[in-house]
């Protein structure tokens, strides 16, 4: 039988630009919470979510939000079951996030905070290129907007912070917080 | 912080006809583990998932499938996280439920055995009704297949047993199984 810690269920959700450090960080804190600490966690990122979940979705406004409405429900039902959620999606609508806010237990905005300029010098992935390019319709930093979070509950410079210091705040936030 | 008990994840998946009784036994079953237990217990239901989910999938084979799914993919990431579900659907193709078997942790199938006549009889939302006039289609029993568990781990004869005794059948096996 596994052992279960004593934890409270939490979403950490993080937004940001695509390439700004979400999926990365958002992982170095799972290896943290899950292959040091047993604790419960699971990763809910975007990529992967379209793939099986929301395949059908695009990337305009309403099906956005439509995808992270699905998310929102998965990460309520593992949230109250206290597993530690870690939510990696550019969301970048306000409106949307704040609804996430309301309907999940212990919601952590976490706003990788990383300048569109180097964003789109990283683009491992070639998106950035293939958006300038009109190649991408709906593009977040090119083609359609990202509303920045105005009260994150952490914010990380992402372009600046190496992915040990950008972790480490986030495990500090949460056992300020007792959540572990 | 909540008290976190020794317990396995797994997944209770509740088959059979409409009004067979998967729903009731399924709460039945929560009450006792949530409530009397406060083990970390999530209901899945066809009803509930299909308004928030999956609302653009309708009955056909494929549409079931599709909100099968996706319900597979919501059980196993509970499941994985030591949380007990109890999912209930109709979930009439054995291919479709033999491959929720493979994706999720300890999966164990609770046929709701009760006679299409009783079932029809009791109709309390009046869809058997419905689809006999020929207003519903593909409709499990009447229009369209119910293909019957081969080896279930639980058998429940819901047409004539209490839900008491039925719930009680699903703690004893869960217990002699050491999930919880």
């Amino acid at each position: 039988m596994k052992k279960n810690n004593k934890q409270k269920g939490c979403v950490l959700w993080f937004t940001g630009l695509s390439q700004s450090g979400k999926s990365t960080t958002a992982d170095a804190v799972y290896k943290i919470l899950k292959e040091k600490r047993k604790l419960n966690v699971e990763r809910l990122d975007g990529d992967v979510v379209r793939q099986s979940l929301t395949k059908d979705l695009g990337f305009s406004e309403k099906d956005r939000n439509k995808n992270i409405e699905k998310v929102t429900f998965i990460a309520k039902l593992l949230s109250r079951n206290n597993v530690i959620v870690l939510a990696s999606f550019i969301s970048p609508y306000r409106k949307a996030r704040e609804k996430i806010r309301k309907e999940v237990n212990n919601y952590i905005e976490v706003f990788c905070n990383c300048p569109l300029k180097i964003c789109e010098k990283r683009d491992t992935k070639g998106f950035y290129k293939r958006a300038r390019k009109g190649d991408i319709e709906n593009f977040t930093g090119i083609s359609d907007p990202y509303e920045r979070p105005k009260n994150p509950e952490i914010e990380l410079k992402t372009g600046k912070l190496p992915i040990e210091k950008c972790a480490d705040t986030i495990i500090n936030y949460l056992e300020k917080n007792k959540l572990i």
